[in-house]
């Protein structure tokens, strides 16, 4: 263990590496944000930054991408509770494997971009979230190049845009300002024990 | 492009496939849960978590470690309309980089400790996070030993409990049930973006 001194120098230094830092970083803008990975987290943090943004009355909205039968928590608490800083659309059911049609899946999903443009051209609603749109694009229900085009061409300079879902194409890595890969260490399903609210819904 | 009939096969053999897994999955237990790496995500899915809980009605706690000057977003929203069903406790100043005294922090970090097994404890509190907790093990203000022996032996079944933090002690690690790893892909504070409302806070 290092002993007090030692101890003070070293936060001494990381305080003053981490101000320096500060002090460079004065750029603010509207980032492109990625969560991807097979890790939990990826949905929740998103719900946790359109939280963020509430609490600092930015207005948000989200779009949901893919809807399984049960009500989740976070849709309900931002519909009941926040419904005048936060818009929340589903598209239709979603598509899913449960759909098992992938012309209503490709129309559903077609449906959820086109609310996604319009809500990111607002520029009044500074944070939009379209969840897990990365299965969307993964499975080709919605052209790539047209929704990188889109977000390099007409997100509004200060809006952030979250992108979720796991296998993130490379071609939204590559534009994105902020990626990040939830990876699995341990996952409880591997034990049998089931999705619970609270943690994944 | 896969043809339509394809398509439909795939979909029913994923359907078959996670139906089946579901029936496997019957357990229900209260987790213990630890969001660690470098990448972002930890805290803000963390609060996503408690966010989901709440809609659920279920009653939580959050004691942070870490108390930067700023106000978070996710402190005042929570304590604004939830605190009826989420106490929030943030350790005198916390313990930082900022606070340059090393007997101040281990006060702060046991204090923080104190009142978080006094939650746990409470088995009408369904959900506690321990928000950047790890910080305050990976610099021995806490004992690792201690608080998994009091995690696995103290903790009412049907309690989640989520601890977060970079550097995660590998003692942690074993006795937790769900752990994610998040990875920076990239990151926007390399490119000169400061910190920002809604994204980092």
């Amino acid at each position: 263990m290092r002993s007090d001194e030692e101890h003070t120098e070293k936060m001494k230094k990381i305080k003053s590496a981490r101000d320096r830092i500060m002090e460079e970083r004065q750029g603010e803008k509207g980032l492109i944000v990625v969560h991807t990975g097979p890790g939990k987290g990826k949905s929740s943090s998103a719900f946790g930054m359109v939280i963020r943004a509430i609490a600092h009355e930015m207005p948000c909205a989200v779009v949901q991408f893919i809807k399984g039968g049960r009500e989740t928590g976070e849709r309900k608490l931002l519909t009941t509770h926040f419904s005048h800083l936060c818009q929340f659309h589903t598209m239709g059911e979603g598509f899913t494997w449960e759909t098992q049609d992938r012309a209503r899946d490709i129309a559903a999903a077609q449906a959820g971009w086109d609310k996604a443009k319009e809500l990111i051209r607002d520029p009044a609603i500074r944070l939009v979230l379209l969840d897990e749109i990365n299965i969307a694009l993964r499975n080709d229900y919605l052209d790539i190049a047209e929704v990188c085009a889109f977000l390099q061409g007409e997100k509004p300079e200060m809006t952030h845009v979250i992108l979720t879902g796991r296998n993130a194409k490379p071609e939204l890595i590559e534009i994105a300002d902020l990626v990040t890969e939830m990876e699995v260490v341990k996952h409880p399903w591997r034990a049998g024990i089931k999705a619970q609210p609270g943690i994944e819904f």
